[in-house]
Parts: C-alpha cells; structure tokens; sequence
C-alpha cells in the first residue's frame, strides 16, 4: 500500500500541483478518483468525511488528512524534503506566490478552462472577464520571471509547483502564451525536471467519458 | 514614525486585513495613501520600488518591505505576538482558511463590490457570476462556523481577520446575509474585539471624490 493517498482527477490543475510534488521527489503515492463532473465532492457525505470546501485534492497520510493544494504542499515540504526553503524569509517568499496564484492565476485559469472546456456554453462575457484577469497574472509572472530559472531563489520551489498547474493545457485554456517568453522558458525547465509527468499521465480520468 | 507603514486605501478590504491586525494588537502604525482609483499601483513606478504585482497593501517594518495580505500577516504574528498559531499543525489549518479566503471568499467578494460599487455598469452577466461563487463561499464558512466563536480554535487568528476583510460591507457587496447566522455571529464577535474599527475608520480616501 502506498505511504500517499492522493484523492483527485485528472482534470483537477489543483490536484496536480499535489501530484507532480508527490511524482518529483519519488515518494509512495497512488491518486484515488474523484467523480468530480457527477457532482461527489459537492455531496453531503464527502463534505462530512473528506473536505468541507468541497474541493479536491485531498491527501491521505496514515491518520493526517489535509486540504487545500497549498496547503498540502507545505506539509510535504516537511515529510519528503523537498522544494521546500532555507529559511523564514523564503518561506513567505514561497507563500507569497503561493496566494498570487491561488487568487489571481490558478484562481482565474481554473474556472475559466472548466467554463471553455466542460460546459459546452462557448464565450460569454464572463470568459472574456476571467481571460482579461488570467492575463493581467501571466503579465505579472512573466516579468517576474525574467533572467530567473525559477520563481523563488535558483532551484525549484513548492512556488513553481504551485503556479504551474493550469499552464501543461494551453490549447484547453485558449490564452496565447506567445507573448509570455519567460513563463515557456520556465516551463519548459519543469518538464526537463527528472520525472517530470503532464496532469492526464499523472492522475485517472482522463478522457471524459463522451456521456459526461 | 510610526514603527509600520501600511501603504493601502479605505476601500481595499485585503488592506484591511492588515490595517485590523495592526489595530488589534496596538501596534504603532500609520497608514499611507495609495491613490489605486488613479492608477498608482499599476504604474511602472509602484511595480519596480512597491510591489511588482501591482497592488495594495504593502507593509514597510525597518528594512522590511512585504506584501500580499496572508504573508504580512503571517509575519505580523511574529514580530507582534498575536493572533498565531500554537503548533504547526494549527498553522497549517489557519492557512487552510487564508487560501481558501484569497481564492473563493474575498478573491471573489473584492471584484463583485468594485464592478458594482466603483464602475457604474450595474448588474452584469460577470456580478450574477461572481455572486454565485460567493454565495458558496458563505455556505462553506457559515457551516464551520457553527458552534464555533472563531474560524480556527477559540480564539481569533489571523484566519479570522483575513476571511471578514469585505464582510463589514454587506450593502456595497449586495449579498443578503440574512442566511447566515454563524456568519453574522462571527462577525459580532469580531466587532467585539478591543479596539475594532470598521474599515473607512482605519484607512484614508474614504469618502472618494464624487469626480473619481
């Protein structure tokens, strides 16, 4: 039996934030589906016993359970050490990237692809909203990142791991990444990382079934 | 001089977050201007020396210069001594309920409030979208906070002070709170605190010129 339980799915950039942690530092970990598109984690019972948000990814660790990607990232930092920081001042340095993406990259990148991708309502005046948001963050990451290998110090960071999550789906978000230069260099120096796996390799559920 | 500069604006409720920590804990702090309604922070000016994501608050402590709300408060907990953790398990569940607030409470409440309060296009497909979102953001909260005084263990944190950051605006946000009851007792018990200010009383630029 896995040390890790990874409960998710596939299309869950939030999860794999999780998932590439687990799969980067080679720990014993298996994913456990989540039947997200048929509403379980808006149900009364996984809201009881799993996460009272609602959301995956949840991460089972003998009797620990935890939520929130964030969070659970943090926590790994400690139990596999790794991507973690040297010390307080880039611990927050990490934190702060951390809340930038949930707000205002991941937290538009998700909902805007589940709208493009899993609604079948085409584009509307909130699309085009969370498009002009998602951009306002890669403009903002991507000078960040320039002349820098990573997002905090010269080694990756539970930061990248974090801020990375939508961005493997270009064509499912629709967000021309051309003009962001840094941000495709950056990736591309996580996916040369040893072990490095895309979100539909690394998590069950992926495709759709064509009914859903 | 005061011992923290709090740059901000009356109306940024992630600034309130920070303005409300330091109010609480009897900090010497004085709060700076920052003219977001003209477009400071997005000025190449404020992104090089303030905060290259271009926002408020930002808190200046010595040679320290920090922003994003939940890392200032994070730090706050340290050099105030107040409203922390005991252990790092109870760190990890307050800043469980920081990303949650910056993702899906205050991340959605704070551009449902300026595109209704500060933009003059009335309700749009956007505003009914971002309500929805924040409807089920008060349902998560109102449910764990029953039976509960504070957010996380009996007392106030900073998982508290930075999850009320817009919810002392119920008539600029639009959202009826009446179906909430652990909320509005929440919120009471905040207000109940020594030494709670509401936030037009903590920050300046309130009221905005009626030209703005």
């Amino acid at each position: 039996m896995a040390e890790y339980t990874l409960h998710c799915f596939a299309q869950s950039g939030y999860s794999y934030k999780v998932a590439l942690m687990l799969e980067l530092s080679g720990a014993s970990w298996e994913p456990v589906y989540t039947d997200y598109f048929k509403g379980q984690t808006r149900t009364v019972d996984f809201r009881e016993t799993m996460n009272e948000m609602g959301e995956v990814p949840v991460l089972k660790h003998g009797p620990t359970r935890l939520t929130q990607s964030g969070v659970i990232l943090d926590y790994l930092t400690e139990t596999l050490g790794t991507f973690g920081w040297n010390d307080n001042t880039e611990r927050r340095e990490i934190l702060r990237w951390i809340l930038f993406d949930n707000h205002k990259l991941s937290g538009y990148l998700g909902p805007l692809r589940f709208l493009r991708c899993f609604t079948g309502n085409g584009e509307t005046d909130v699309t085009k909203w969370l498009e002009g948001r998602a951009v306002n963050a890669h403009e903002v990451l991507d000078k960040h990142l320039q002349g820098k290998p990573f997002v905090v110090g010269n080694r990756p960071t539970i930061a990248d791991l974090s801020l990375c999550g939508y961005l493997f789906w270009p064509d499912e978000i629709g967000i021309d990444f051309t003009p962001y230069p840094n941000i495709n260099r950056w990736l591309s120096g996580l996916q040369d990382l040893p072990g490095w796996k895309a979100p539909y390799d690394l998590m069950p559920g992926h495709p759709l079934p064509v009914s859903a």
